[in-house]
C-alpha cells in the first residue's frame, strides 16, 4: 500500500536538515538543554550509545588496551606546552576560573575565591595525560602503554547540531606509548580499522579509510587518520580519527624511557576518538522518511511484539501468547546478545502504537491478534524495508537471527550502493565544478557526491578551495579502500603533479 | 610460616591512614593527579569501578530504570532556585566563567569573552535534570520517571584522599519523578534497599540501612537514608544514600501534571546515588598489611598462574600445562560472569611476582612447575586466608566457582563480626565517653565503634556532640537492621525522651 503520509516531516527531499532533527524527536533520542550547546540524551539514544560502547570497548580490550579514568580538568599552563595544539584548543573551551559561589547582595549568587592557575575542562586529554605517563615511564620495560578513556569533553563550538556537534559530548579516547616509531604508526593504523570494522559491520555504514592532508591534521599531531562516510545527502561524515602524534606530545610532557641500549629517548605517542557522533552517522545513513532504522547489531531492542486486543474476550489470551512468543525469540542468540524483544502492552490506538515503533527503528515489528493464535502464527514487518510476510510462529523463532543478519546486511549493502552511485571520478576542474553545483538553487546541497580526483595542492589551495566551492579533500584513501588509486595524474584545481587520487566532498 | 616482614608498610596497627594509601599504591589502583583534589584512576581502579558498574547497572535495570546523559553544567540560576541546596553547594564548586583562552601578551594565554551567565561544574544534578522533567512531565500519564545517569561531578573539596573524598568522583545519580509521596518513598526505599543488596552480596561489606537526622539531609531533601559500613578501624563510612525529596524540587523546577482526577499537582521526586568512595570503603573493609583483598564477585581476575620456570628444558612445558589450565578455568562460571584467569608471564623474581599479585588482591594465586606436571596438580594460594593447599588439577577446576563463593562468604562473614565486635550498646554518657575516648594518646583513632544508644536532641545537640567528642550519629537504623532496637528509652546526650536507639561513631 503506497503511504498517504509519511511520519517524519518535512521529508528528506523537503528539508533534510530538518528533517534530521526531526527523526532525533520523533524517536525521542535526545534534546537541546536549557545549556547552550548541550543536549540531553534520552534513554532510547543513550541505549544506542551504551551498545555502541560494549562493542568498542570489547574491540579495544581484544586489542591489548585497558580503560582507565583522568581528570575533567587541565591547568592552563599544560595546555601551553604544545604550540599547534594550544592554536588548536584555546579558542573555544570552556574556562574555570573560581571555586565558590557566594551572594551577591542582591539575593543571587557571585563566582568567588579565584583559582591561582584557570582550569579548561578538558577538550581531549593528550596533555593531562601526557604528564602522568612522563612519571608511569622509565624504561623500555613500561612500554608500551595502552589505555582507553571514556569520557566526557568540551568544546566551545559556536553552531551546534544534535550528536553532530555540541559543546559538550561523549567519547573515547585511546592514549598510547611506545618505544619506536614503527610500533605506535602501527598502532594509530590498527586503531583506524577497528574503527572501520565497528562502523561497516556494526553501524551498516561503509567508511573509507585513509589520511588526512596536513591542514586537516589533528593539532599537534605528525599524521592523522580518519574514516569518512557518506551520508544519505551526500555529504561526507569524519567519524572517527587516529592519530600518530610523533614525539610531539612526549616532547612537551617529557615522556622519556631508558631504551634496550641504555639510552635516554622520547617516546612516539598516539590517540585515537569516536564520539556520539556515530550517532548522527547511523541516522543519517539509515533512517528514512518514516523515522529512525537501526542496524539490528546495535539496536536497544530487536523485535517489538504489539499485541492486537480490541476484542475483551481475547485479551488474555492474545498478551499469553505474545509472552510466550517473547520468552522463545529470547532464548535466541544473535551477534553474541540475547535477541531482545519488548511487547508493547500500552493502552493507545493500534496505528499510533505501531508508528511510535516505526520512528523509533526497531528491526522487526511483530503484530499477533486472536486469528494469529488459531494459526500459530505472527505477522510480521521489517523495519527497513517495509516487507510484511505471515509466518508460521516456530519459523519466525528459528528464523529471527537469520532475519536480523539478513537486514543487517541489506542495510550496509544499500549504504554501499548509495556510495557508489554517488561517486564519481573526476579529471577536469570543468566537470568538478560542475558536479559539486547545486542544480537547483532552492536545493544547494543537491550535488554530486564523493568525487576521486589528483590533488597536488597545498593547505593554502585547500583553504581556497573550500572557500570557493565549499568542497574539502577527505582523505587520501589508504590502499585497498574505496577510491584508493595510487596512479600519479595532475592536480585538478592546481594543475601540479600528484602522486595519487583523493576524496573530495561536502561535508558536516 | 610466619611472615617477617609485611608487604605494606606501615602497618594498619601502626598508621591506619598511610596504610591506606600505601594499599591503593602497591595494587596500583590511583594515583594523585596535578589538579588540586583530582585523582587518576589507574587500570586496577578502574576494571573495578567497571564490574561496581557492571553489576549495579543490571540492579538498576532490573528494577524498571534506565540511563541517559543530562549536561555536565548548570547556570547558575537553576542552583539559586531551591534554597536549601544552594547552601549545600555553592560554597565549594568549579564555576566556569569564560569561554576562550587568548595570548596574555607574555607568551602564556589568559581567559578571555566571559558568559553571560556563568556555568557551575555539577556537584549533582538535581536542578538540571529537574529543568527537563518539567518539560516532559504533562499528565500522570507520563509518570513514573525512572532514570539514572552514570557521570562524573565535582565538588572542590578543601581536604582530598583518594577515593573517600575527592574534587572529581566518579558516580551514579538515579532521579525519578512520580505522581505520589507514597510511591516516591517507596522507590526511595527501594533503592536503598538495592545498594544494602550490592554492599553486601558482593563488596562483602555489610551495612546497615536507616534514615540521617534532620542535620544530616541531603540539601533540600525531607528525608535521606544512607547505608554505613564499619571499616577496619571501626570508623562509619557513609557508601551510599537515597533521597526522598519530597516537592521541594519539583516546586523549584516546576515539574507539574494533571493527575487522574483532573487537578494540577507538584510530582514528588526522588534521588540516590553511589560513587567510585565504594572502593575506598572496599580496600578500608577487607585489605590487609599485605595489601589489597577482593571479594571474587567484584575481582577483575579471579584467578592468576604463575608458571615456575627456573629450568629452561622444562618452561614450554609449563607454560603449556599453564595454558590449558586457563582454558577449562575460563570454562568454569562464576557469579554469572567467566571465571577471568590471568598468567603472569613477566620475566622476574619468582617471589617478586607472587607479591605483586597478593598486593594487588587477586583471589587465588596459583603456582605451576614440573612437579606439578608430573602429579597433574597444582598449587593454590587463597589470598583472604594466606593458606595454601596442593590439588589435583582436576578436583581445582571443578571447585574452582565453589572455592571463588566461600572466599566471598568468609570476606563477609569477618566483616560481620569485625562489626559485632566493635559495636556496643550503651546506656549511660560515662560509657559512652569511655566508649569513645582513645586509651592511647598517640593513637587516636582507636575507639571502641558502633555504639547502639538512645538520642533525643535536636541539631544542635547533634552539632556539640560531634565538636566535644567527634562522634555523630551515622543513622537510624531502620527495622530488622543491625542495631535496630525501637524500643524507647532517655537520650544519652540530653536527657531527653528518645523512640529509639540510634547508631553513633566516628566517621569518614
Amino acid at each position: 500500500m503506497a503511504k498517504a503520509k509519511t511520519a517524519i516531516s518535512p521529508t528528506r527531499a523537503e528539508d533534510y536538515p530538518e528533517w534530521y532533527q526531526q527523526v532525533i524527536k520523533a524517536a525521542d533520542m535526545a534534546e537541546n538543554s536549557p545549556v547552550r550547546g548541550c543536549m540531553v540524551i534520552k534513554p532510547w539514544g543513550y541505549t544506542l550509545w551504551e551498545n555502541i560502547q560494549h562493542v568498542l570497548d570489547q574491540m579495544f580490550k581484544d586489542t591489548g588496551h585497558v580503560n582507565a579514568y583522568f581528570p575533567l580538568f587541565i591547568p592552563k599552563s599544560y595546555l601551553e606546552k604544545e604550540a599547534a595544539h594550544v592554536e588548536g584548543f584555546a579558542k573555544e573551551c570552556a574556562v574555570v576560573t573560581h571555586s565558590r559561589l557566594v551572594d551577591d547582595g542582591n539575593g543571587g549568587l557571585k563566582p568567588d575565591s579565584p583559582l591561582e592557575e584557570p582550569l579548561i575542562v578538558r577538550p581531549t586529554s593528550e596533555t593531562i595525560i601526557g604528564e602522568m605517563y612522563a612519571k608511569w615511564v622509565q624504561s623500555y620495560r613500561d612500554l608500551p602503554i595502552l589505555i582507553n578513556q571514556w569520557a566526557n569533553v568540551v568544546r566551545w563550538e559556536m553552531r551546534t547540531r544534535l550528536f553532530l556537534r555540541t559543546a559538550e559530548f561523549l567519547w573515547q579516547e585511546g592514549h598510547t606509548v611506545h618505544a619506536t616509531a614503527e610500533e605506535a604508526m602501527e598502532e594509530t593504523r590498527k586503531m583506524l580499522a577497528v574503527y572501520a570494522d565497528f562502523a561497516e559491520n556494526y553501524m551498516a555504514m561503509p567508511v573509507i579509510c585513509g589520511e588526512k592532508t596536513p591542514g586537516e591534521r589533528f593539532p599537534g599531531a605528525d599524521h592523522t587518520f580518519s574514516i569518512e562516510a557518506m551520508m544519505q545527502d551526500r555529504k561526507a561524515l569524519q567519524a572517527g580519527t587516529s592519530h600518530f602524534l610523533g614525539q610531539n606530545f612526549s616532547k612537551a610532557s617529557g615522556i622519556k624511557f631508558q631504551s634496550e641500549a641504555g639510552n635516554e629517548e622520547f617516546a612516539w605517542t598516539t590517540s585515537w576518538g569516536v564520539s556520539t557522533r556515530l550517532i548522527g552517522g547511523l541516522i543519517m545513513t539509515h533512517a528514512d522518511d518514516d523515522g529512525l532504522v537501526l542496524p539490528p547489531r546495535l539496536a536497544p531492542s530487536h523485535v517489538v511484539i504489539l499485541p492486537v486486543m480490541h476484542k475483551p474476550e481475547t485479551a488474555a489470551a492474545v498478551l499469553e501468547y505474545c509472552e510466550s512468543l517473547k520468552k522463545e525469540l529470547q532464548a535466541q542468540c544473535f551477534a553474541g546478545r540475547r535477541v531482545e524483544v519488548e511487547i508493547d502492552k500500552r493502552d493507545m490506538r493500534g496505528g499510533e502504537k505501531r508508528w511510535s515503533w516505526v520512528k523509533k527503528g526497531v528491526p522487526l515489528i511483530v503484530e499477533a491478534g486472536p486469528r494469529d493464535i488459531e494459526n500459530n502464527a505472527v505477522f510480521v514487518a521489517r523495519r527497513d524495508t517495509g516487507e510484511k510476510v505471515g509466518l508460521p510462529r516456530a519459523e519466525f523463532v528459528a528464523t529471527v537471527a537469520e532475519r536480523l543478519q539478513g537486514i543487517q546486511d541489506d542495510m550496509l549493502a544499500r549504504a554501499q550502493a548509495h556510495r557508489a552511485e554517488n561517486t564519481q571520478t573526476i579529471d577536469t576542474l570543468e566537470d568538478f565544478k560542475a558536479y559539486f553545483t547545486p542544480q537547483n538553487a532552492e536545493r544547494p546541497e543537491i550535488h554530486g557526491g564523493f568525487a576521486i580526483a589528483h590533488w597536488g595542492g597545498d593547505a593554502e589551495d585547500e583553504d581556497r578551495l573550500a572557500k570557493e566551492m565549499k568542497v574539502t579533500i577527505r582523505n587520501i584513501p589508504l590502499e585497498g579502500q574505496f577510491g584508493y588509486d595510487g596512479e600519479p595524474g595532475t592536480c585538478i584545481y592546481t594543475g601540479k603533479p600528484s602522486t595519487q587520487r583523493v576524496i573530495f566532498a561536502k561535508s558536516y
